[in-house]
Order: C-alpha cells, then sequence, then structure tokens
C-alpha cells in the first residue's frame, strides 16, 4: 500500500499531523507493508524570498491584534507540543518555499527525501536561526546527508526539479486537495487535515482492507497472451 | 500516476508484454510523470531449483508431442522477435525463480530493480548460456551493478526478501491477477496480458484522465486543521 502526503514546511498542521499519521502508523499490523511518498505543495507560491515574522503575518492575514495572533500561534505550539514537537513561538519566520520543494526532489531522487523534511520542519519549527537565512537551506542539505555541491547546484538553477514540484502541485489539485496536510491512500481514500490518530488508523484499515479486484480496461482483449499456473498461452 | 507490473523470469509473455507496454509509453505524453514498479509473481512456486529444457516441458504440461511444443516455442520466439526482442529458442531452460525474485528485491533497495529485470530477461531469453546454471545469477546481480558480496549475501539467506516477495504475491491475488503480466494503474485499473501497445495506451489514457478527486474517509473531522491558500486554521 502506499500513502502519498501532500506538506508545504510553512504548515504547522502539516508537522502536526506527520507526528499524528506516524503514530497511527507505527501501530498498524502492516506497517512494513506500507510505503510512505512525500509530495510538494506550496500554501503561497507568490511569497517573497525574504523572511517575514510570523505573528504579524498572521495579524495583517486574518486582520486582528497582534496579540490574538500571538495566542493562535502559542495554541498551535501547544499542539505541536502534545504530539512530543520542539515548537519555538519566538520570532519565528516565513517565506517562499520554492526552492525547498525543488530540494526535497533532488533529495528523493537520493532516497533523502524523508530526510530533508524533517531536517526542513526542524529548521522552520524548532531551531532558534531562521530556515530562511542566508546560505541556510545548503547547510541543511548537507545535514541530511546530501552532497554539498550537487545541493548547491539545484539550489543554484531555479529551474532544476521546478517541474517536479509543479506536477506534486496540480496532482494535489486533481485529487481534490486543497488545503494541507493531505494524505492519500492508493490513489483510492483521501483524508484532510492533521487528524488524530485514530482517523488515520481508520484510513488505513479501509484501505488496506479494500485492495479489492481492479477493474480491467474495458475493451482490452480478454484473450491477450499471459502466463498462469497451469502454463503459458500456445500461439 | 504509477505502473505496477507483475512478473516472472520464466515468463515469455511478461518478456515480450513489458516491450509492448514500453512502446506505449515511450509515446505517451506524460511519460516522465509515470513511475513504473515491478513486483514478483511466480509462476510455480514449486518448480524445482535444477533446471530444466523448456521444450519437453511445454510437452508434458500440455500433454502434446515435442514436435508440437517446440512449434509453439518456435511461435513465442517470432513475437518476441516482431517486438525487436532476442529470443533463443534452441535448449533453453527453467527452474525456480524464487532467488530471482528475492534479489529483485535487493536490487530495489538499490535502485536497481529495473536493471536486474532486464539482465534477467536477457538472460533467460536471449543468452546462450543457461540463467540457472550455478553461480550465474551472482554473475547477473554483478552486471546489473549490484555488489557481489551484498547480493552472495542475499542468495544464500534464503530468508531474505522471502516475505517481500509473497507479499507482491498476496497483492497481486487481492488485485485480481490469476496470470502474468498483469500490469495496474494507480491501483484503480488493470491490464491482463501481453496486449498490443494500443490497449497499454488505452490503459494509460483512461488512468492519466480518470486522476479524479478521491473520495475522503467517512467519519472523518471535517473541521480537522490545516492550512490553505487563505491561511491556517487558528486554536
Amino acid at each position: 500500500m502506499r500513502v502519498e502526503i501532500w506538506s508545504d514546511i510553512n504548515c504547522p498542521w502539516c508537522y502536526i499531523g506527520k507526528a499524528r499519521f506516524e503514530k497511527a502508523l507505527e501501530r498498524f499490523p502492516h506497517r512494513e507493508d506500507v510505503e510512505i511518498v512525500h509530495r510538494s505543495f506550496e500554501l503561497d507560491p507568490t511569497a517573497p524570498a525574504e523572511a517575514r515574522p510570523v505573528v504579524p503575518l498572521i495579524a495583517a492575514k486574518y486582520g486582528i491584534g497582534l496579540d490574538r495572533a500571538e495566542a493562535a500561534e502559542q495554541g498551535i505550539a501547544a499542539s505541536a507540543r502534545d504530539e512530543g514537537l520542539t515548537y519555538r513561538t519566538e520570532g519565528r519566520d516565513a517565506a517562499n518555499s520554492f526552492d525547498m520543494h525543488r530540494l526535497l526532489h533532488f533529495a528523493e531522487e537520493h532516497g533523502r527525501r524523508a530526510q530533508l523534511l524533517d531536517v526542513l520542519y526542524r529548521a522552520n519549527f524548532a531551531d532558534e536561526r531562521s530556515a530562511f537565512a542566508p546560505g541556510r537551506l545548503l547547510e541543511l542539505a548537507v545535514e541530511a546527508g546530501l552532497d554539498a555541491g550537487a545541493a548547491a547546484h539545484v539550489l543554484a538553477d531555479r529551474t532544476a526539479y521546478a517541474d517536479a514540484v509543479r506536477e506534486d502541485e496540480a496532482t494535489a489539485s486533481a485529487m481534490g486537495a486543497t488545503g494541507v496536510p493531505f494524505f492519500v491512500f492508493d490513489r483510492r481514500l483521501g483524508v484532510s487535515g492533521a487528524q488524530p490518530p485514530a482517523t488515520f488508523t481508520a484510513a488505513l484499515e479501509q484501505a488496506w482492507d479494500s485492495r479489492v479486484p481492479v477493474p480491467l480496461l474495458t475493451g482490452a482483449d480478454t484473450t491477450a497472451e499471459s502466463c498462469g499456473p497451469d502454463g503459458c498461452a500456445l500461439p
């Protein structure tokens, strides 16, 4: 079974939802037969490259006061801590995440996407230093086990893996996702949002139990040659 | 989109069907967004480890004369050559393929499954020397880019990757496959047998066009926190 998870690094509910999903997965009896595929979703493709403090951004977006925005960020932090995650509420910032997503696709080619995703989440939500500081992304790539020279090359070429990010986003849209985190089980069942672990357990069980026969393509030759337990079709 | 292909090395229609599918894939406009996953299926898990000549096996299985069996093998060879494949009809043999499938799963972990599959097909259908000769499988592993020591270790331990092979077979059965080659598109559409390329084109197009919204898990909290273009859920 395959579970695809669309998320953005700037999305605190993705950080929290991932931890909740992983709790359900840890307890799932068939967990070794579940393949996890992380996919890209930018919350705001038009966000500027320069990092800005998160609390004033929230206040401006919702037209609320800084104290109310600060309380909202504290509330999110409390939910994160409930899942055992570190969440810094002082001086967090946000910026355009396109380069992070391009780098995640590069990491995927080297089998390091899950590692880089964790490093990026930690850098954005837990570390003192901004994940968006100049040169920081390259340091984080190396920390995730990627080659520094190759990663620098990817970061310098803004077209590198750009299509792969856009394709992930187009697929999310085709699947019906309007926000993240968005979980898709074998392209047959979806779960939206940072649901509690019990909901992810239900989704894992339902998707596993419904590994039913797939419908065959209509119009295909039903006598096309194949081999089975009783032998191969003979010409 | 993901296409899973179940096959066995002892299955000539898998060898031929793969070439036909690849012709359709080459012409598919979204080919770069199609991920191919090869999966294991043993035609005869009870086959002995010792290689036996193919033509007498066909004659015995179908209760036909050697000349008729020989003609059948020639007919299969002609279909293979129509796809540009080399197919040796003199002295081909067959044996238990479980070790090959275990090795394919080991290769998958090192990103070499597709390479090893091609090497194994060529060894079984095109090479003079038997793919089942003592020590041959290790040579073929090295040819596919695998580490000799690690591959030898996998071959010596008959439990290594055994569960992965069995799981592939259980999934094939759950999907409704009774023979191979068996192609599954995004776990939503199946194609059985060595169909002509036009049928694979139709399947690729239908699966691509039906990348519709997935149904959401019934009973999940529709207000679970998430982030979208308009911002994140605030506590």
